[in-house]
């Protein structure tokens, strides 16, 4: 079951490092891209931070609209996550990546972007205009104004993963080569 | 074995999104952190950023120096990366975190920094001044100058987990909980 997620405790999406699906739209089109570079960045106000390269669609995107989400996609996606990466959303003559590679969406809550099924997280960001950033570091700072996860591996800010390996997040290398995220363990001071 | 990472390629010891170790030094001072709020932002020059408190000692000396390192700690230092992170080194009366936590040091190659045996992966960086998003968002970018990894685990661009689990990097969620990295797989477009 999707839940929400407390915003000053979203930040536990992306802090243990894993990689995500960028989403974006604006006025009828729609993309998304994986990208490994991002984190947490504050508490409250939630914020958190990706690196969206200059050449992408999705910058070009996310610029006009002012939102994206990060999406924390599950191995079961793992293929789909190179795939988007593979390709830009400029090369598809019909459609777009959402209908190349089979990924369903369902629609944000606070913004006007899709989001991808089959993640075990999810962030909606309204971009913090920092021109500098964006230009010399590709570095998009965004506010999360809504954040949900998967109850079955994420609830009441901890992740549980299980043995269905088909749901841990997934955390890109490089060339194809994933890491899924593994054992779960606690420390005493 | 520690073998030098090709700096194009230093990025991948942050890329899977581990909780790193911030060691810092100025003026025979010299302190370290933990720092879950990471990630790569560039390939060449090969640059790093890393979330840094404005209270935290770490932060004094990084702003009074100019460099910093980034250790990758295993599983091994699960218990010393929470300990680090639960006490400032102001409050350290004698000695410092390293001593309190028997952590041992090695000299960096390239800048004036300890860094943490024991580690997997090393950065060794130089910032790039950027006083607002210091200010604003306690954001650090570094350029890496040099960089190491253990070769029984990482080599060659790649990391290659064995059966020791104690060599797997740890990635923080939030209350002394952690996970381990997990299995590694391949993924063909």
């Amino acid at each position: 079951m999707r839940l929400p997620v407390d915003l000053p405790k979203s930040y536990r999406l992306l802090n243990h490092g894993p990689t995500v699906l960028v989403t974006s739209a604006h006025a009828g089109r729609r993309n998304v891209m994986a990208a490994a570079w991002n984190t947490g960045l504050d508490f409250n106000p939630a914020r958190v931070l990706v690196v969206i390269d200059k050449n992408t669609y999705t910058r070009e995107l996310v610029k006009a609209s002012g939102v994206f989400a990060l999406n924390v996609p599950s191995r079961a996606l793992a293929k789909a996550t190179l795939d988007v990466g593979s390709i830009s959303g400029r090369e598809i003559p019909e459609g777009d990546k959402f209908s190349r590679f089979r990924l369903d969406t369902f629609p944000a809550s606070m913004i006007d972007v899709p989001l991808v099924e089959g993640c075990v997280g999810w962030l909606e960001c309204r971009v913090i205009p920092e021109p500098h950033n964006e230009k010399t570091y590709d570095l998009f700072i965004g506010e999360v104004v809504a954040a949900w996860a998967d109850s079955r591996v994420f609830s009441d800010g901890h992740w549980h993963f299980t043995d269905d390996d088909s749901l841990r997040t997934i955390h890109y290398v490089a060339g194809g080569n994933f890491l899924a995220i593994g054992e779960s363990f606690e420390v005493k001071p």
